[in-house]
């Protein structure tokens, strides 16, 4: 299955969460590096130039914004679109604006601006040869599950847990058929695959790619670009 | 049982582990920010004036190493102390070097030097009250559950999910207990507790407040501190 990729990729940025844990609803508008969040994964996605498209799908109120970043950036495969109410419903109205053609999607959350393009890379040629592919990195710290009242209910040995990232790739079939069974879904892409029956094949994460969701992860991220200790 | 504090307060910094992820035995003493990175912990301690002993257990090869920084820091109260194979066998080494009129101790890992004295006072304060308390994060990313194998075996619901960090603060006796009824806990203490059945607090952690364990996060950790973002 180790074939050349050929002009079948496309990409979906998500941007389209409401960011209520960090304080409002534009977290990919913050400056990061004196640039806006969300050029980060634009600028990632056009590393790849196997990419023939990118799907970026934004709330309604911050389309022009995001037209207007995309045509600065000189994205000429870019495309903005309304997201939805829920994840879920952001992926599938990006899954809709791509060609018929392209067969395999990566999948990226606006909100991780520090993945690096060998990550991208290694998603990609996994996600090809395998159908589906997300980044994983082992877990530092104990894991908790709480009841819905808040008391722990289980301690899960930390050295068997992986927490999951993005980018992920998957066959655009094979999402598109565990959307259909499962509309409601409010996971990420590679627990839907997975919890509808189809293989995800685990890629090593980045320890730096991690979700801002509150300001303080913002200055996390400024620390680590200005120690250039990640390549913006 | 929110009387003052006493002079019952004794603190283990836990620095014995191998830190094979890092790539060599001898993390806690890594230069960060001009400093080793055990250095934090003991400083962390000794912002807290109600803690009136501070064991610090090492691997046997670095204990000389340890009680020369714990002279250099003038902690009069600092004791050294040589861990075990694992976890559990290091903090009851460092429990057994404690007077026996201290009744509340609070627990460090040295690989986590960004917690602030902030975070350490609230846990004290929540340990006494409640007998066990401990620092937890919200989740940002979906959490998989592995088998032996490395499989996925389960996606979890981040939104049920905590992180656990430390310092965490404990009855001595609940402790002493705890380790009795499970001598071969290789959990953090706070799970040792939960799981023989002591009701254990949650506190509000901190993000920075993360375990080094790769030498990458060791780049982190320098580039937050560079920013200041931390306080050191």
């Amino acid at each position: 299955v180790s074939r050349r990729l050929q002009d079948n990729l496309g990409a979906i940025i998500v941007a389209a969460g409401r960011g209520t844990r960090f304080g409002d609803a534009d977290k990919v508008f913050a400056q990061l590096g004196g640039r806006p969040v969300l050029e980060y994964a634009l600028r990632l996605i056009a590393t790849q130039r196997d990419i023939t498209v990118a799907v970026l799908v934004l709330g309604e109120h911050n389309l022009a914004r995001g037209a207007e970043l995309v045509a600065a950036l000189g994205l000429r495969d870019g495309i903005v679109c309304a997201g939805g109410a829920t994840r879920s419903d952001s992926v599938r109205a990006g899954l809709g604006r791509l060609d018929p053609d392209v067969e395999i999607v990566a999948i990226h959350d606006a909100a991780r601006p520090l993945a690096s393009p060998a990550l991208l890379r290694r998603l990609l040629d996994a996600g090809h040869a395998t159908g589906a592919a997300v980044p994983a990195i082992p877990v530092a710290d104990t894991i908790q599950v709480m009841t819905e009242s808040g008391q722990v209910e289980a301690l899960l040995d930390r050295g068997r847990l992986r927490a999951i990232q993005t980018p992920q790739v998957f066959r655009r079939d094979w999402l598109e058929r565990a959307f259909a069974a499962n509309p409601g879904a409010t996971t990420d892409e590679g627990s839907l695959l997975h919890a509808a029956g189809y293989p995800v094949t685990s890629v090593l994460g980045e320890p730096h790619n991690y979700k801002l969701t509150t300001r303080n992860d913002l200055v996390v991220a400024e620390a680590l670009l200005a120690a250039r200790a990640v390549a913006p």
